[in-house]
């Protein structure tokens, strides 16, 4: 879309990436050898637009790529996307609902209603089904509570943080990078509408209280558009100090009081509490399920009977105390994951054993070299041939990704609207192979929904190190290994008593000799029947130890076993982005006869709408009551969610509100069914209905939900039912 | 049990509700009516065996009327249940393990293996059909972050708190109505030593590391025996200044450092944190669902179309920030609850239009009046006669008491280790009506796991009268009622230009006057053509007014709504508790042939066990491994989740390690197998086979799962198979 900005960011990044790399040297007390700790944390990038700001490799945001899809976002059949009917919808049919409303609410928290609820439970119970069952993975569920120690470690204690500032006049607290950003971009705008240059406005959210910078049309000279460009494209890569020098050099004033905010300081991401009475043990809110299953992993293998590879899973709430939220249930404080460790051996190019299942499936696939030529256009081709030519990086890596696109296409996503993005070599931790976003086009841009990465042993290692506890696999080696050495074997009965204190500092002096040294000590030995060793410290520096006390041998060792700390490759998702997307991806609106409003219809597959079958009465009538109830019965017994709506409203408006609400399903009960039995099923996408026997109704919603058959099978088979939706269109 | 120990608590705490009542309506600031006030907070009874002390009317621990239950707690044959044995079972097995524990690990967080995992979820699975499908239950998923003002509203502020004190020598933190029961059981202890009574041991927990105070045979006067146990009797009813007046009383010292602890202080069981940047919103971790659910009373009611009753159900995580969490899964710092809130019309004693399906189900009641009695016997009545008699307070309340129990039987519980143990009448709030709680025993005693109360109108009314919200609901009257009165209209216009800044407060007194007087004005008015009013601090006092300002005259008023706050009904599930008395309840050890150490065997229902069928290729020879994944395949499209065991331990060993986990099903594949198709299936309970091909035995799972059919209807269809038990038995 802009190339030339892209490429100005690219570069410049690069340049930003040393200075940086000094800082987070010094910040940095991971228990792991320095050059491994550049950037040696986790790269936090799924289900949060806000990642760490204090170190180099930054996420860019891929909104950036996109800005000019915000106002050209569509519905499901094309249609222009009004977001702000569908969220007044979704408000109206209680998807979600700010929490504690009554209160005056907090940002960044939302509680779902019935159907936002429902949603959620089918996408979870999809995810188990096709991660968890089908392949046989560990599910573990773990303390959300988490102590200090743990996330010191981990790296999230340093480096989970964002940059924010005060407002000295009013205390404000801004988000540092959002600041600069936006004040720079309205002076672009002002610039633009000096020039009389077409401006496009970016939908704004009509809710929003914050007073935004405004443009005024000030011409700039050429020079500064450029420079105020290029800071835009990088934005993401600046730290603290850096950020604050450009808010002085640029003299950036908060709009809502024209004062320039003070320095930008860190602020950790993670919500802090404390253990136990009297505050004893610090910790937080975890802020990604991700280390519990790590921590036991020593137990998720001995559970496994040590066979590798293997899975853990788990899915559960995790915590990040966003600065100033925004964007509805896209950037919240409180959040559902749902997360995969796959572990696995390093040697033999983390092949995986069913990768011939998916190796044919096509991803659109938005590599790195693509978006280092500034341009977001994708390449669609079989996940087989992308591991082939190395693009993406192992089997297994590739695997997750053909099943989360698999998974991705099950719940319903939009699959114009899906694509791989590959991370950037900067982007990415040191440590990680390769990583990849599934992210979904919606009215904000393409959202990061799924993260996949190969994260190399690094996360083992540090918690393996910092405690002691060894988180490594030990396998039997096909064939033994065979080693030839000189060895040392000390008289432990007779070295202690003889030299007493001095014991121990002289055995390790010994034990600590060359192997080349050896082969001289045992020569020494074997001649002199002593050897004179040097121990710095102990009497003159020179030991003398007779052959009594010491032997040396050349012996021959055999090792049957490897051990080995496991790679993982880690399948992230953020269920709440997902259940966004997948509602704007399945929404669309439909015009009525009369010319009304247009009525919303969300059209989810059966498999995951909140409620399969709307059982409407005709009317409130006593008469209809038995047969709504005994209908609403037999499908709960067939594990068929249903709803009886026997409100007094028109049976019209109780269609629109279950369309609206995503039922694919209606049974209409009316006088004819009180007399023979017959009922009407109604279909909400084409809103036309067939009409038989009850038996023959049930029997086609249950093929239709467990997807064994289409509503077009079910028309084929069944008679046609055409004067109730007469009815329904006149309303 | 003890009958006169408990006598003897029952007056005391009388005595003591007085005193603490003062407290009581000192420290709260609730806006409500002061003569509501004094106990109106939530009892928070089920899940957490710590319940607030700050106030009076406190649950009498059940653990207390049945500490005798505790050594002789038996498995589901009758064994005498090895507590020790059970837990190591579970840990090895992986059904929960410490938190962190390559840490160090935090007392009273604990994580879910995969068989504890897969429990967990089939335990709720079942909640969700049982209670949400089966009433169509609005199920919401609210934010666990909880602003201060809610939960201070809610009285949890104030009032969930414990008393703690600290030891001055080495600062230990001590749960002081703990500690006051611990020394002055083991100097009772010692006393039965020094008479040399039998002193019958409680079970001690191997690990806990806490020096425990150490009775010494001393001999007590009868007349201190006897104060005593009079302070065990009630101990729960203390508050802290009390709990510290005993400490100096009977100079109680901490065993670790012979010191008396400093006096208690309170200490809120919420944790902590706060929201937002630069700690702007204060707030807590949910203590419970249930405040989020009625904070969207008013949202739900719409979605409901209006209609009442309904409920709502929320399932998530809860916290409570335990002192000195003990007793493994009984009492954590994080726990999973589902909690359903019935909202119901007060008026017309809250009859439940489904009651009459559960009216003959019948329970094994222990009331209030048996209690009081001193002893716990229970009394077996269906749930009709029990309502029918006002034993239990209203049908709704009696509806889901049948409905709690039928859960808990489908569950697996053991059917004679469960009763529903009615409330003191000084254990509930005021504004409670009734309240029952499930308890199921265990090794720990009986252990309360669902409460079930009668919460009237409080929660709804504490959170509208705080935030003016209508929490309320309009119900169409059937007949409209007619009102006729004196009614006084003023003519605006006119009186505000006319008397000034006076006429708001003229206006008010003339709108403030009682209907006998307004009688005496009209005739006033009539007369004189004005009226004379008191206005104090109005000129002298009295203010006259023109009839053109002001008419009283007799009306008749129709209404045709009727407006009022919805009681709740609230059963509320631990799900770690009945998780873990489940495990209990279903345990057994199986001797072997050989002689060795008794096996562990979890005889779950189908339904609930964590894996259906363990599959087990008779050796790891390559030839059964497609065999093997074909099945785990076709289980699995048929929804029954299945393990490969594929180790090379011996079949024995396989079947042995899957008893222990509960999994209900195992298929051999065996050289047989590969010739003609056919496989075993064993049964984990009689460890009997049958032997079919393939498709037959398929079939007879599905049946077995779906509790279609039971092993004998199996064993009567199948051939038996006996050559492989052999082998297995023989191990």
């Amino acid at each position: 879309m802009k190339p030339f900005l892209h490429a100005a960011r690219t570069s410049l990044s690069a340049q930003i990436v040393g200075a940086t790399f000094k800082l987070t040297l010094h910040s940095c007390r991971l228990r792991v050898p320095v050059k491994r700790v550049a950037c040696s944390f986790r790269v936090y990038s799924a289900f949060t637009a806000s990642a760490p700001r204090s170190y180099a490799f930054q996420v860019p945001k891929s909104k950036k790529n996109n800005s000019t899809k915000m106002s050209s976002a569509t519905t499901l059949k094309g249609q222009p996307l009004d977001r702000a009917a569908l969220e007044s919808m979704l408000r109206r049919r209680m998807f979600y609902t700010p929490s504690f409303e009554i209160y005056g609410g907090v940002s960044g928290l939302y509680d779902y209603g019935p159907p936002g609820c429902a949603l959620q439970a089918n996408i979870i119970d999809l995810w188990r089904k096709h991660f968890v069952l089908e392949e046989d993975m560990l599910e573990v569920d773990c303390s959300v509570l988490t102590p200090h120690e743990v996330l010191k470690t981990s790296g999230h204690v340093d480096k989970f943080a964002d940059w924010m500032c005060k407002d000295p006049e009013n205390g404000e607290i801004l988000r540092a990078d959002h600041f600069v950003e936006d004040i720079l971009e309205s002076r672009l705008k002002g610039d633009k509408e000096a020039r009389g240059q077409k401006v496009e406005e970016k939908e704004e959210d009509p809710k929003k209280k914050k007073k935004k910078a405004k443009s005024t049309a000030v011409l700039l000279d050429d020079a500064v558009v450029k420079e105020y460009e290029e800071i835009l494209a990088q934005i993401d890569n600046y730290n603290g100090e850096q950020l604050g020098e450009l808010i002085k050099k640029y003299d950036l004033r908060n709009p809502a009081t024209n004062r320039q905010p003070e320095p930008p300081v860190s602020f950790n991401l993670m919500f802090q509490t404390s253990i136990g009475p009297s505050s004893n043990i610090p910790g937080y809110l975890r802020p990604e399920t991700a280390q519990g299953q790590f921590l036991n992993f020593a137990k998720l293998l001995e559970f496994n009977t040590g066979q590798m590879p293997f899975a853990s899973a788990s899915i559960g709430k995790s915590y990040r105390n966003e600065i100033s939220p925004r964007g509805g249930l896209l950037r919240v404080r409180e959040f559902l994951m749902a997360e995969i460790e796959h572990f696995v051996d390093p040697e033999g190019h983390k092949k995986h054993a069913r990768f011939h299942e998916v190796e044919d499936i096509e991803l659109a696939f938005l590599d790195r070299d693509t978006q280092l030529s500034g341009s977001t256009a994708v390449k669609k081709q079989t996940i087989g041939q992308a591991v082939k030519e190395g693009l993406v990086d192992n089997e297994t890596l590739g695997y997750f990704l053909a099943r989360i696109h698999l998974f991705l296409k099950k719940l319903g996503v939009d699959q114009t609207k899906i694509r791989f993005r590959q991370h950037m070599a900067n982007e990415m931790a040191h440590y990680a192979c390769d990583c990849w976003d599934a992210e979904l086009l919606t009215s904000s841009g393409w959202i990061e929904c799924v993260g996949c990465a190969d994260r190399s042993a690094y996360d083992l290692s540090v918690h393996a190190n910092k405690t002691g506890a060894p988180l490594v696999v030990r396998a039997q080696l096909d064939e033994p290994k065979v080693y030839e050495e000189w060895e040392v074997q000390i008289e432990k009965k007779k070295f202690g008593p003889l030299f007493k204190k001095n014991g121990k500092t002289i055995e390790n002096a010994i034990l600590a000799t060359p192997q080349e040294e050896l082969a001289k000590l045992a020569k020494e030995l074997e001649e002199t029947g002593k050897i004179t060793v040097n121990v710095p410290g102990v009497a003159d520096g020179k030991v003398e130890v007779s052959k009594d006390l010491v032997a040396v041998k050349w012996v021959k060792r055999v090792e049957h076993t490897r051990e080995y700390t496991p790679n993982v490759i880690e399948p992230s998702f953020g269920i709440g982005r997902i259940l966004y997307s997948l509602i704007e991806h399945n929404y669309w609106t439909r015009g009525t006869e009369g010319g009304d409003e247009a009525r919303g219809v969300l059209s989810f597959p059966p498999t995951v709408a909140p409620t399969k079958v709307l059982i409407v009465p005709l009317s409130n009538n006593k008469e209809f009551t038995p047969t709504a109830h005994k209908l609403s019965q037999k499908l709960r017994s067939a594990g068929i969610s249903s709803r009886v709506d026997d409100s007094g409203a028109s049976l019209g408006k109780r269609y629109s509100r279950n369309d609206e609400l995503g039922t694919p399903f209606g049974i209409t009960i009316d006088f004819q069914t009180v007399q023979d039995g017959t009922i009407t099923l109604r279909e909400r996408d084409s809103t036309r209905q067939v009409r038989a026997d009850e038996e023959k109704i049930l029997e086609a919603i249950k093929a239709l939900v467990d997807d064994k058959k289409t509503w077009q099978d079910i028309e084929s088979e069944l008679p046609l039912f055409v004067s109730q939706e007469i009815e329904v269109a006149q309303r």
